[in-house]
């Protein structure tokens, strides 16, 4: 990671966590609910969702408020949909990131509910937001519902169970991943192109980016589950193998699944080469997603 | 039931309803999830949700298709609650409205899903509203968050699981339905005020009166509970005497309770009272709460 990318991270990503927390800890909810989602709220994570609405700003030249707010809120999701991921009943993973998954602390009931909770508060969250058009808070709603739910995030962890059962072919697999984890960084990157302003022309290039740099993440995270470790992962190494998971690498080879990283890593730089801006942050981050060893 | 009420819902409820099934249908998803949605979306009930958005614009002399959407919406996070609500996990039931319920069909995991889709589908169908200010769409996302999420509905949850494993007290109690049943017919109250463009007097007195027969709706369900027979209910009764259950009925005695939903009842009335209308529809509904007998 560049050092310049690490510093906008140290700079911006602790506004987004600090007002994450104040959104969930000033609700007037059962202290044990709000014990629960805090925690999976806390447990870390990279923060690539809310970093993506921020760098996309700032290639902008327009970070706002608004944008921590709206980081809050797309973290909120990718957090519920990990709580409801680790459930018995779906992966019925013990650990995540190192820490107990939040069933295995709260129970599954609560867990249950706590991913219920940050499911539903984001969108009131997005509704009250200040200092920005009515006009582009329902986008953001509706942008968030579309690409978190049943025709999104939703629908792609549906495709990826059934598709546990068989292997998949290549479209098929795009297809998982396109919804399953592309759908809410494509939220990320176009969120940040709305709350900046951007042309319409601006934001067709940035859904095209959030296109490949979304398969770009996932075909990454297919290569570290056979390259990386478990110490540096933070969770299972060599796990999709392990269960025969059909990945990039089990359909293209090791060698191939890389070379189609570099493909999608190429043609997202060169969509961000058609929106120039005093700011080197975005590429950064796209390299950062394509050599990051964890 | 009066013969006014029973016309205005055959009229209105299936206006609802195949808006709804409408609005899952058209979505581009896993046939597999749509099918899930649907089924507990089919699986009928009482409609109480939408009737009350739709009984609410009507008391004012202003139903419009918006009317139907927001019913629809409110039916699907109900029906979201239910699905999850019912997974072994959660209260584990195995049948609903005499039909198999969600995860005994689908399996556990998909009905978490299908409940997960439920619940973020319809704020992205009240931002898409045609035909209602920007504004009232933000003040109806917002609601239906706050009144659905970990401060309404799923906080409700929360209580009511935590109070299971002893006796509540009766302000605990009535801050259990509030939160649980309370709170989202609440939404639907207001939201028929909103859609209908009340006064603020008016809007306040709708919040009041939603006090009301929210605590009426449960305290009936808890003696329903006693005096109902499974079969009037579709589900099986005597069961919170069976488990112990702290119910109105068993903090106040039968009589008592009685006595409470009375009380309940001339209240809410009360405030519709202070909303004239040329219609009796609202208030047949809210003697239908209070005398029905399922």
């Amino acid at each position: 990671m560049s050092d310049g990318l690490k510093q906008f991270m140290n700079e911006q990503l602790p506004n987004v966590e600090q007002h994450m927390y104040q959104l969930v800890e000033e609700i007037n909810a059962p202290a044990s609910l709000k014990e629960a989602m805090l925690y999976s709220l806390k447990a870390g994570g990279k923060r690539v969702r809310p970093l993506f609405v921020l760098a996309v700003m700032d290639h902008l030249q327009a970070i706002t408020p608004a944008g921590y707010t709206v980081g809050a809120a797309v973290e909120m999701i990718h957090t519920y949909s990990l709580i409801h991921d680790d459930l018995p009943s779906m992966d019925n993973d013990d650990f995540r990131r190192g820490k107990p998954t939040n069933h295995k602390v709260f129970g599954d009931a609560h867990a249950t509910l706590a991913g219920d909770a940050l499911n539903t508060l984001p969108f009131g969250i997005l509704a009250r937001m200040e200092n920005v058009p009515a006009k582009a808070k329902l986008q953001l709603i509706e942008l968030l519902s579309v690409t978190s739910g049943a025709e999104g995030m939703v629908g792609g962890q549906v495709l990826d169970i059934e598709g546990e059962k068989r292997q998949l072919t290549l479209p098929e697999l795009i297809q998982v991943h396109e919804n399953k984890t592309g759908a809410i960084l494509r939220f990320s990157i176009e969120a940040g192109a709305i709350l900046a302003d951007a042309t319409e022309a601006q934001r067709n290039l940035f859904i095209e980016y959030a296109y490949h740099i979304g398969l770009a993440f996932q075909i990454k995270d297919d290569i570290l589950d056979i390259e990386g470790t478990t110490e540096e992962l933070g969770k299972t190494a060599g796990k999709d193998v392990a269960s025969d998971k059909s990945t990039y690498p089990s359909l293209l080879t090791l060698e191939g699944a890389k070379e189609k990283l570099q493909q999608h890593a190429e043609k997202a730089h060169a969509c961000l080469a058609q929106i120039p801006s005093a700011s080197q942050y975005l590429a950064d981050l796209t390299d950062y997603i394509v050599y990051r060893n964890k």
